[in-house]
């Protein structure tokens, strides 16, 4: 056996305890084929209506311990449940194929699962997981088995799994399950942020850890590095004891710093801002300290939904978000579909090249009236809260100017339906295509700020899909060449009294965090999670000194020496 | 009947005659079944035979009336009938399924051209057009027909056809032959390029043509704008008499600049420079005063080949086109395969967005021993001329000294082995992705000359695939932001000491060249047959007054402002 494995580090923390192996049940079964389908049908339904009330029983254990937010996927799993095209699916195939129910179920569900998969798009991805989820509990249903329960786990456990449904992870107790680690998932799948949720350490994608371990073996593992130590040594322990102990006292320093401003050791402020996609990551947002919403990303209000949003339903979710925040600014950004962002629904051409296709305000243009139902339902929304409205991948003034006026038209529209509006939203754009770096004294004129947006800006930048593992050595977020690009933004924006922010990975990044206070950035937008970490690293930060640093920075050549000089300089300075 | 039809203007000129349709012979046949295919293969063997012998006397005939250049592409054909897989493959069908040659000939060839067709890439997809003109001529032989043969022709006239294949281009004589207009074809096709060498006009792409007119039809095309007009009034061919005149006029006045060096008005020097794709463009540089090669695009020569090409191969290509240019500069691109260049032979992994992707040097890293058999053949061919080395798609400074070093290496190598190599090889880049403009006053650090490359670096600087219909729109060659990175590489490498040539498009557009002239460019690289033009309209600009228009364009917002500047600025200032 390995002394330790490795994971990706999907919850921050460390956690001791003995290996509790989620051991499914057998849910194999024959496909036969049944005489009276009527019947069959009725055990179906029986199945289904079982399932719903487990559902709605975990949902409520759920909600009462750990609140709203996490109990809402299982509301996703119900609404699977009620899907009356897939149960009529189901449903025929029982009575035309003359097929038992568990391989009517299966079959039809594995076709949902695989289209699923087949999308680019992660997010489509993980809604397999939930149809697959939904599918298991049916399934154990129909054959008389009973799925785990790891709600009646009552030891200090970490938890091991090939990979965990999103009703496994909602039964976590955290009193007894301190961790859990996986064979497959990624940062972004349902379990990584339920971990991050629950606030509990969190490893994914080990690859064998259920097959490596026997239940009952003695663990530590270390979200932050990704590694399972396997049967400790006491010394070892007592290392990562100290570690934790550590660890816990800074998360209690943090914690110290929600409702502060962000302000350098030499006094000067900045805004700490949260990257959101749904309403239900504003509590978190808020929990997190953060000072707005920096970037919400709305195309998960599409991604979510089998068909086009109604301008009523965008309008309800804004105006949560907007209300939730309460008076704290919230910049929405309109549609950002394409590129690897496809909606089911929406017929998009195939390109050879998306990133450089028609994506975001590109299509936005083409799908017209996608584009002002949106912008009607955000400028109804904008009485409830502080909104400012930001355009995706503008490359020219033509764009922003043909944009913003659609925006005025619609909301003259408005206006004249005697619909009130707010008179104050702050009107900016993403700046992620060079051209618009580079334009960016000419936009500041005409723009209300500015929000880079790092991922699209460097992939550009460097003519290296972000995506592809070959090219992958040119994502160089540090290369002076973004760094001149960074500081034209900021200083055009300057230059005419507006702000400029960053919503890329970057503004999160602690090594990063420095240069870009030094480039004069006005606000950072990041994961909520990074969010006190980073306040407290600015509280301890010259920003004069930071400048100095900057300059040096820009005049140096590749992105090894800049890392040089931060790893040298940004330690001497604190 | 229609008074006019548009289509490709494939070659410029004006001209005058009756239509010449060239009918095709019926080439159909049934497939049938055969008793003896040793006897059939026989016949297979006296079609090719015969094929060859008439190809050979094609060959003869065009070397004779156009020179060597022309009839190269006879070779290619002769030796698709060399080829023991193609030949093996067909007598094994006939052996094997016991079909009649027509029919194993044309399914044979049919993959192959299927296969050439499906790539992306147009010089392949006319490599598919060089193989359907071969097995039409071994058909013919097969069936006992005659292929028309405009050889015959003994009047003025235009040829009208669906396509003209290379063999029936090589036939032209352009003493009865004044022009052609074809229903297919682009400006790349070989037809086009044929057209231009002869200097004949063309017009290809009319989609129509061959159905429209009727044998006899009276004609006059203007190649410059893509227009048959069909049978013109008096008064029309008054018109177009006036326009050739002129246009003839402006050719020979044109001509006398031949061997003129480039200085502007105001006593400002240039270099005007020819892109070439293969040995058998250097004639056609030097007959259009080319002052050297500014882009020798190297991967023509791995396209055309079935497999890798040796050094040895590579070395007599560099070495034709370095004794052809007879001291004057040739700056030979290293390979930039990868994006929309493919290679049969060469298996490249699938990319989501390949002009993104592992292109040009990104590749050759991949492909050390690829890319350094290449710069083996170029250093051993640098003794018969004056060559220069430029690397493609260079977006660190990593990747130059990378590259560079590697260079030095194989240099080393070579004199070890006794082998003289020039010791005043300038290395430089191309700049085409936007970190390395941004960077530019590093790299002139290092690097000998820049060579701006439009094409990529708009696309790269909007994101937008410039062959993307959707997003079309954003390619804006005459965009600030573009005119700003090309400024900031001009001056960049002037504060060095070095260089700063262009080889993109734009360098050969009369409207940009006024612009490209006071932003300070060194050098234009352009289509040998554009050199003459931009010479005699070098030399009527003031390179002051241009500046100062430069320094206007710059501090515009938009590509439109840009126009409007050109417009009136530059007429007033002629």
């Amino acid at each position: 056996m390995p002394v330790s494995l490795h994971g990706i580090a999907a919850s921050n923390g460390y956690a001791f305890g003995k290996a509790y192996k989620l051991i499914e049940p057998d849910l194999s079964f024959e496909k036969t084929t049944i005489e009276n389908s009527d019947e069959e049908i009725q055990r179906f339904h029986e199945a289904i209506k079982n399932a719903k009330k487990e559902l709605a029983k975990i949902r409520e254990k759920v909600t009462n311990e750990q609140g709203e937010e996490n109990a809402a996927i299982f509301d996703a799993h119900l609404l699977v449940l009620d899907d009356p095209e897939l149960i009529s699916t189901i449903e025929n195939k029982i009575n035309e194929e003359k097929v038992n129910a568990e391989s009517a179920l299966r079959e039809t569900t594995d076709t949902y699962i695989q289209m699923f998969e087949q999308l680019e798009n992660e997010y489509m991805r993980e809604r397999a997981a939930d149809i697959k989820d939904v599918t298991k509990r049916v399934l154990a249903h129909l054959l008389g088995e009973t799925l785990p329960n790891p709600g009646l786990i009552a030891e200090e456990t970490i938890l091991i799994a090939v990979d965990l449904t999103p009703s496994d992870t909602a039964q976590i107790n955290k009193q007894f399950v301190k961790g859990f680690v996986t064979d497959i998932g990624g940062r972004t799948s349902h379990s990584a942020i339920m971990a991050r949720s629950l606030g509990i350490p969190a490893i994914v994608g080990t690859k064998t850890i259920s097959s490596t371990i026997q239940q009952g073996d003695n663990l530590i593992i270390d979200g932050m590095n990704g590694e399972v130590i396997i049967h400790p040594t006491d010394e070892v322990q007592e290392i990562y004891k100290e570690k934790m102990t550590k660890f816990q006292a800074q998360q209690a320093e943090w914690a110290l710093l929600k409702d502060e401003p962000t302000i350098s050791h030499d006094d000067h402020k900045v805004e700490l801002a949260a990257n959101i996609g749904s309403p239900q990551d504003v509590e978190s947002a808020i929990n997190n300290g953060a000072e707005g919403i920096g970037l919400y990303r709305t195309e998960f209000l599409y991604m979510e939904s089998t068909s086009l949003p109604t301008e009523e339903e965008q309008f309800q979710a804004y105006k949560v978000v907007l209300q939730g925040m309460n008076e704290k600014p919230v910049i929405v950004r309109t549609l950002d579909i394409g590129g690897d962002k496809q909606l089911p629904y929406l017929e998009l051409p195939e390109e050879m090249n998306p990133f450089l296709g028609l994506r975001a305000i590109r299509l936005a243009f083409e799908k017209i009236d996608v584009f002002r139902t949106q912008l009607r339902a955000l400028l109804r929304a904008s009485t409830f809260g502080h909104v400012k409205i930001m355009f995706p991948m503008i490359a020219t003034l033509d764009e922003f100017r043909k944009a913003k006026a659609i925006l005025l038209e619609e909301k003259e529209k408005l206006t004249d339906e005697g619909i009130s509006v707010s008179e104050n939203i702050e009107v900016g754009i993403m700046v992620e295509i060079p051209s618009t770096a580079i334009l960016a004294d000419e936009f500041a004129k005409e723009v209300d700020f500015f929000s880079i947006g790092t991922n699209d800006l460097i992939q550009y930048t460097f003519a290296a899909d972000r995506m592809n593992e070959s090219v992958a050595y040119l994502y160089q977020p540090y290369h002076p060449a973004i760094l001149r690009l960074v500081k034209l933004v900021i200083d055009a924006a300057h230059k005419e009294g507006k702000w400029a922010g960053m919503c890329g990975e970057m503004a999160g990044d602690p090594n990063a965090i420095p240069l870009l206070l030094g480039l004069g950035l006005d606000e950072f937008s990041m994961s909520a999670s990074s969010i006190l970490q980073a306040r407290s690293q600015i509280k301890q930060l010259d920003q004069k000194a930071m400048r100095k640093l900057a300059e040096k920075a820009l005049q140096l050549q590749t992105s090894e020496d800049v890392k040089k000089l931060l790893e040298t300089e940004v330690k001497a300075t604190k």
